[in-house]
């Protein structure tokens, strides 16, 4: 994007209403409006504009942003810290092995002791059904509480990094990937997009990203086909977000548990293993019982149940079924590829290796939108802010 | 405070004599002269209203804070990290498991080799008896000869982050708070504070809390009454420093071995588990001789030894002989609350719970005191540095 | 260095051919020209000169450095961290434990993953021979292939923060001290630089070391001497490196496998221990079959092996065998020092001390040089740009 397209971007961005975004977290997808989705959007793709000319992103001299993260990340966790520095504001990790949480600390008491400098916390807590959003709320909810009582001296708002129902820096960078491969948003209308099971041979991998897709990828007049083997169903909650979307843009959520019907016609497809819902409360129950035994016993039994559906697999045989053979393939990465990081797995080696930097492609939104989260969440007024800091022309690099 | 406060606090500080802090350390407060330790609150004061008033603190464009916490840390770790970023100094971890300081280094060579760009040195070690100070004051003389030898560009100074004999990070931040609660450091004249030990059904807990408070509010004209049970005496080097401090401002600094003598008219109160120092002594000993059986039968004997004082609960009760039966609850946090973190603890929930904003106030002064003590090192003349900086006019958030 | 000297300084970088270091790696000194090495020393003097008369020496507002350690670290680690806090970028550490790589990524993937705003990427890599720079090699391939396609932004240049060939950023500060210790460059012209092997109770420390010494020191017509007992040899195809830089810059390569030999008239004395190339070889293979009891054993035979040769100790007897009694003695940190660090070693006491604060200053040069690698990588016409930095005289320290 060259400084031309930044300045329209940024009236674009004018006329959306964005209020409600101000000092406020991201948390859902399906929380925000349509203007507020759209506002996310154009914010990323100025900054990146703004990054390309060599224009100073940095709306902050000072300030941290605090992550935690309670599962392994490499994409989420570079973009997250990404996103800071290009702000300008530091990364801070929080390491709960190296602190005092183990000591009695309340998440209340954590999350301000560590906000004092804080303007944003990321958080990725998603191993656990029915409570990483909630524990996001109650961090939220503490530090309003403590910048309402003068302990903080600005509010930290949160981003979801990834939880037990939605993965929106994930849905929203697919979502952007999907605009720009497809020429504009209102170009998804009546587009065929296939989220469907795939196999693999790891176990209990987060519903959140097939959550966040059909949550998310309803909103823009898409049919959206969900699939997957029975008894790998996702949250109800989610599914009739998705049909209350559907409806409301003339869109369509379709169902099925057979891959190929999703592959017909498809024009995207994005294939992925996740664990059964019902498996994955059944296995919280379990962990609040400390019954590792029978976490154990649970995780076998998935695994070969995992193993009736090898035939989930995004095959060339299967791409061919999709509109002219030519779907676009994504992944949130990394995926298990036949051949190369397991024995059979999601995808066939040679259609990962087609839509290799496509999906790299797709990543690479990542930074931006969750910089364009914290951005839309610090800013009143953020087009005329992003207009000032092109006219004040500071150079990223001297 | 506004801005006309950040300027007349500028004029306050620039009457006080603050000279021997330039190019110096901080590792116990009764090293610090009065005028020293005013200096401080007003310079923790002018950042915390500089930054609330969106005004840049900056004072580095680049530069390093190293930390090495040798324990476990929340709240000190992330308000070391939070005045290095308000300074525009980047933090940067010593994890002595990372390191190649097993492979035979000595504390001299590690010291400058983490120093190239160091601006400051904050070091948590509060382990061992007899360690923690004096380490720290062999890093400050390696640094010191690394500077003058021409191996360092700038001498690195030293904040103690706690140690085995003072926390002076968390007694400022404390005495900080007690101002704000009292409104001015002359009205701490006369009122009664009551350092108390709490039972904790934890172990070892460090005994510089206590000696912090006991060293640093006996200056400021107030009783200073330290209570516990016989058996867990502090050390009686700082019970000294006690004695001449009130001696010299007119205070008080009075001894029981009784929870309601201590809180009896008491304005503020302190209740806070410690191990004995003679207890403390003795495990550095088996320490040395590597003897991990006689550690593990001394920490059985003084949990034992503790299971004789769970009367020692900062109560409802014991809240009400307090002066008005309100005295200020102070914590350095996190507490042992009965019933929320353990059965039987330092404090009573309802206790603790009324005055937990006060207490997350109480921790929100650390960042700001940290910065100062790092502030006051850097700078010849802190008080027309910051005049020129509130002038500048750089903004925090653009 | 004065303001004079650093305009200087720029003088002399102009007339250097530096244009193929731009958007490029440093993974091997011998990949570089002489003028691209005098380059390196240059800028490093001029970053060095410019933070000690307090001039920001930011080149970049915001940007990330990334860091890969796969072998401890403390001065190389501080180091690269100390060196991307000077240009303006902040070190972001890439922990294996703590991300998805163990998930099956490619290295291709990962690479481009944790590079959006990469602007550099430093690795060290030095366990298993022929692995580190091909890793390398890989990896900047990968991200070069995704600047290419527009997954990134910008190009991340490669530093190599020691491989199993080459060690440049300590060889570079190595050769940076000798030039400052003999007053010029030109002044290394005849000298005799003894790189000998020395005993070491420990197994297995990197060949990078002396590879990088004889590859780099023998560039500047002295004479460079390898000794170390039968056995000990280093890689062939770095000795071959050795041979030909003697030949074309008229200084000389000898080895010998007496450290009398060596020392014998020497001006330089680099006494070191480091594992024999055949066996390490030998343990890459063991490595590759996960034969652990293999390894055991291969170390068992080493550490034997040592054992015979205690009498490669750099002693005063040893010493004084040197030119004048008074050669440099250098060692790249940490030391294994007798009756210090273990009890026997590579090193006496007594030397060790006195050439203390000349090796604390060889490897202060490190952070520099490095800075010097991101920038002359980083920047177009180096010269130009630095002459605009000290213009533009921005202060460090505010």
């Amino acid at each position: 994007m060259d400084k031309i397209g930044i300045l329209e971007s940024i009236k674009d961005l004018a006329k959306l209403r964005t209020k409600d975004l101000y000092l406020n977290d991201f948390l859902l997808t399906w929380e925000k409006s349509m203007d507020e989705l759209k506002a996310h959007y154009l914010v990323a793709e100025i900054l990146r504009g703004m990054r390309e000319n060599n224009l100073s992103t940095r709306l902050f001299d000072s300030g941290l942003g605090i992550s935690l993260f309670r599962d392994a990340s490499t994409r989420t966790r570079f973009s997250y810290a990404s996103a800071c520095n290009l702000l300008g504001i530091e990364e801070q990790v929080l390491d709960e092995s190296k602190s005092q949480i183990s000591h009695g600390e309340t998440v209340r008491e954590t999350a301000n002791m560590i906000s004092f400098m804080a303007d944003v916390i990321g958080i990725r807590d998603d191993m656990y059904i029915g409570r990483g959003n909630t524990y996001m709320r109650e961090v939220s909810k503490s530090v309003l509480e403590g910048y309402r009582e003068g302990v903080l001296e600005q509010r930290p708002t949160l981003v979801n990094l990834q939880c037990d129902i939605d993965h929106p820096t994930q849905s929203m960078s697919d979502a952007l990937h999907l605009i720009n491969y497809f020429g504009g948003i209102e170009n998804l209308k009546g587009k065929k997009i296939a989220m469907t099971w795939a196999y693999s041979p790891s176990y209990g991998k987060p519903l959140s990203v097939p959550q966040g897709i059909v949550g998310l990828l309803t909103r823009f007049g898409a049919e959206l086909h969900l699939a997957h083997p029975k008894g790998y169903e996702i949250m109800p909650e989610v599914e009739e977000v998705a049909r209350r979307n559907a409806a409301e843009t003339g869109g369509k959520f379709t169902k099925s548990n057979s891959m190929s019907d999703a592959f017909e016609g498809a024009h995207v497809v994005y294939p992925k293993s996740w664990a059964p819902f019902a498996a994955m409360e059944k296995r919280t129950k379990l962990y609040d019982k400390g019954d590792d035994a029978g976490i154990k016993a649970l995780e076998k039994e998935l695994l070969a149940q995992n193993a009736n559906h090898k035939d989930w697999e995004c095959t060339e045989e299967m791409m061919a079924k999709t509109h002219n053979g030519e779907a676009l393939y994504m992944h949130c990465l990394p995926a298990d590829i036949t051949g190369v990081s397991c024995k059979e797995g999601e995808v066939a080696a040679s259609v990962f290796e087609r839509y290799r930097i496509p999906q790299y492609k797709e990543a690479s939104y990542k930074p931006y939108i969750i910089a364009a989260m914290i951005f839309l969440s610090k800013v009143a007024n953020p087009a005329e802010k992003l207009q000032q800091m092109v006219e004040r022309g500071n150079p990223r690099m001297f």
